[in-house]
């Protein structure tokens, strides 16, 4: 099995690499082989080739069978967000290329963390649901989008076909038949014709599911339940600018940012990732938290290579380390373990 | 001082009353004289008159000096937003046709309510910003929106011009002047052209305001950083659709959705209302918050007629009955007063 491995920017490279030596070491227990490609992407594509998203690093994706990504961004570009290149241009491009279309990240809460929650214990607890967030369309790729002449004004295109919203839609369906049979769909259908045409489509896709519960709540009660309620959530599908607000305001629920994993899919590759970003004041330092790569490494080989078994060690092993205390200063202040302690503890 | 009374929806007229008993307390106290003129909006103005701001209606809030609103909406609407005529349009006419570009929104936590709020407690203390949200223009509002022929593809507009950034960005700087000189401005400058003109437009006006300390936040980010150190935050100013999600977002931090106004203005018309919507299931118990609508009130009085001790008269009243356990169930799960009860204890 052939994995492309982007670590991109930041903390990128120091976290994928424990996820690298995780998956290694599932190779050896379990008797697989996998090889590991190694490709630019993001700020560290544009210093060495010009380019966020260099043909070679597509080709090499092309070839693998899954990819892991580390985290792309560079604070020289932070202030600079008008720049000609810059590192997300190859994040977007490579979602577009690739076909990337469905971003699927679980929030979950583990009961020894609830303590680091912002939210009070009683309502964060127990807190289990995963987003399905469209990554193709909607108004980060509608065309036209720019100036006018004069440069007075600008505009943006929110466009949304049927079928983008069919094929994420079946797979939003289909986890909830898995998991809790409660599918929520988050539009804002009052304003948006795009979200009215959302609405439509995947009304009329329920009764191809009956054993699920669909139901539609606007994205500003959304992002009031995520906080008040977030237990009421089983499965969320929603498009890509609400999906980008939910996700990142859900991430913070579990008081783990750098533990959640996440999986961006297609009909012909899927690609894991950490939700963290690059983090470049904590690049190099060692401690940056391992277990959001860890954890993409986990669903890739379950969503990817099938590998049930392996994926689960990996969960376990990572449940283990944090009921033990072997965790990241992020997680507990006074800890002393670095990057390469938890990554190694983990795979011992 | 005339008054255009816009009850609404729901519990729109109840809590309204109860604002405008309030009103009438601090005209006999202080000597004014208010004028109250009441009007259609909503469910009840389509019940009514088929449109949900009617040409009366319109006529009523240009000939008043400020507008006292409720809220709107109506079970019936919620499950079929693409019906011809909603209740939604006649807020999103009125806003156009007012011009009510800058919606204000203060989020403060009040000490003796921080066990209520959805965040630990050490977190949400010392909660005090602003939300600036532009209102006429964006996404909301921008052309062309609608359906492609075939009706497989839907599209929407989010527009903005220079103007529109300008005024509002004007309102925002000069609050934070009077704040504590700190202002946000969230976009999505990333991937939104329409982000990079405000971007362009806000830090070209921050030579005038010197003694103001500006910076730029991607809305995703945004909604982690509310939830995790509401602290942070000042004056935020922020376009039309971030602002919907932001604003909701931010106002369940303080446990007290039920306690926070609003104030819509434009250069010509200025229209106050509680944030909480017309909450069809409480309609007609009694059990309404009626604090928000006070505050919205209170808001006005500062606002539009400059009548600061007045104003706070009524701000000191609502943290007294607080203080004092006169508070509706949503606050205290245990109390037994009612909308009508916490009303008059206010104006007592
Ligand atoms: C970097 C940015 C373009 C990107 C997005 O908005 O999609 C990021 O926020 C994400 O969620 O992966
Ligand atoms: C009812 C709806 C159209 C409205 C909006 O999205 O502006 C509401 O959510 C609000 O924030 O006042």
């Amino acid at each position: 099995k052939k994995i492309a491995v982007l670590s991109g920017d930041g903390i990128g490279p120091e976290v994928t690499h424990q996820a690298v030596q995780v998956l290694e070491s599932v190779a050896d227990r379990f008797g697989h082989q996998f090889i590991f490609e190694e490709a630019l992407i993001g700020a560290c594509a544009i210093d060495q080739t010009g380019d966020p998203f260099p043909q070679d690093t597509e080709q090499v994706c092309r070839n693998a069978d899954a990819i892991l990504f580390g985290a792309i961004g560079h604070p020289k570009y932070d202030n600079d967000p008008s720049a000609k290149v810059r590192p997300e241009q190859g994040l977007l491009a490579m979602r577009k290329k690739l076909g990337l279309y469905a971003n699927v990240r679980p929030v979950t809460s583990y009961e020894a963390l609830e303590d680091k929650s912002p939210l009070k214990n009683e309502i964060v607890h127990g807190t289990d649901f995963v987003v399905f967030r469209e990554l193709t369309g909607g108004i980060y790729f509608g065309e036209p989008r720019g100036r006018t002449e004069n440069g007075a004004t600008a505009f943006d295109t929110c466009v949304y076909s049927r079928h983008e919203i069919e094929r994420i839609a079946h797979q939003a369906f289909q986890a909830a038949q898995k998991r809790g049979k409660h599918l929520t769909l988050v539009d804002k259908a009052n304003v948006l014709a795009t979200s009215r045409l959302w609405r439509e489509v995947v009304k009329s896709m329920a009764a191809g599911y009956p054993d699920v519960e669909l139901d539609f709540m606007f994205v500003d009660n959304a992002a009031m339940k995520i906080i008040l309620n977030p237990g009421f959530f089983d499965v969320i599908l929603t498009e890509n600018m609400f999906g980008d607000i939910i996700t990142d305001e859900a991430s913070v629920l579990a008081g783990s940012l750098g533990m959640l994993p996440s999986a961006s899919t297609g009909d012909s590759y899927a690609l894991y990732e950490p939700i963290h970003g690059s983090y470049p004041e904590a690049a190099g330092k060692n401690i940056a938290n391992p277990v959001g790569a860890i954890l993409s490494a986990a669903m890739l080989l379950e969503y990817s290579f099938d590998m049930l078994e392996e994926s689960a060690a990996i969960r376990e092993a990572v449940a283990a380390s944090i009921t033990e205390g072997i965790v990241t200063s992020d997680i507990d202040a006074s800890s002393t373990y670095g990057t390469t302690e938890v990554g190694a503890h983990i795979i011992s």
